[in-house]
């Protein structure tokens, strides 16, 4: 079995950026926008659907009642069969999406969580993708609350629980450089 | 304001032993037990009364309404009194009793969780403690569920979400001392 990286994060955590730093320290591949590609090869949907009705889509129980919760069924179909291929193909990490969930028993696993407080994450949401019409306060507790829900719909788990972790750290208090340095060794 | 180190741990995870290695190592006093002593100083109660009415304790409804609950809140205030005259006396390592909630804007905290899975638990409490007529599993359960229901009742919050501590590590992967060398280096 390959030894995988799962990094879920907060929104604004920097998650996705330690990943990256984590992946080319290892000289391992790391998949996030990557996966959308691979799981628009294998459905055949657009990309922009995909990005809608991913992890960051709606899941309660009225959009799965009366909304898109069929091609979103198909896409975390996909989303599963990608996932698990490129686990096979070699060590990687792999930026949310329930990866691992979808790996338990799939692959050698570190799982890894990234947050920080509320202020530091809107401070780097704002310096990262501007400033939008929405407080990104607003952002920030709206995009959790989905990847909370969509990781509750799809594994039945909890997300952001420390147990399920082998570790979890603050990047805010840390520092986005130091957890890096944490997760490589560790690995 | 003193830089403390507050470590919560499930039952069986090492985080006291961890806790006491981080204080060794970076000189500073380590407060586990040695903390009802002092609460036992300041409310007059037993070694033993303090012991069952502390983190252990059962706060559920019923016993709160018809059970010890005038004397664990009384232990509780010490607890707090007791807690932040250390946290003003100098640097310190102070293993759970809700440390991190009673210093929350008393102290600088570095705040760590420290976990493991049920098997690694088990073996360790047995190891450590023997066994007794009641399953390793079992007392695990019970004890953790004592603990997260205690801090709730207290503290209005949660215990064991990744979000509220800047570490949570898994004692059972990572290896007791390589979470001490993380801890010490990160302090």
């Amino acid at each position: 079995m390959n030894k995988i990286i799962t990094v879920s994060r907060q929104f604004g955590s920097g998650g996705r950026t330690i990943a990256r730093e984590v992946a080319k320290r290892l000289s391992i591949p790391c998949y996030d926008h990557e996966l959308i590609d691979k799981v628009r090869e294998d459905c055949g949907f657009t990309k922009e659907f995909i990005d809608e009705n991913g992890e960051n889509s709606s899941t309660s129980l009225l959009t799965s009642m009366f909304g898109s919760s069929f091609g979103r069924d198909i896409i975390w179909t996909s989303q599963c069969k990608v996932i698990c291929r490129l686990a096979e193909e070699g060590p990687c990490v792999i930026v949310g999406r329930c990866a691992d969930y979808i790996l338990r028993a799939k692959a050698e696993l570190f799982k890894v969580f990234i947050h920080a407080d509320a202020a530091k994450r809107a401070e780097r949401i704002v310096s990262l993708y501007g400033e939008r019409s929405d407080a990104p306060e607003k952002r920030i507790k709206e995009k959790d609350k989905r990847r909370a829900s969509y990781y509750r719909y799809y594994t039945d788990g909890e997300w952001g629980i420390a147990k399920n972790y082998d570790i979890a750290l603050d990047s805010g208090k840390i520092g986005i450089e130091k957890c890096v340095d944490i997760i490589v060794d560790l690995y």
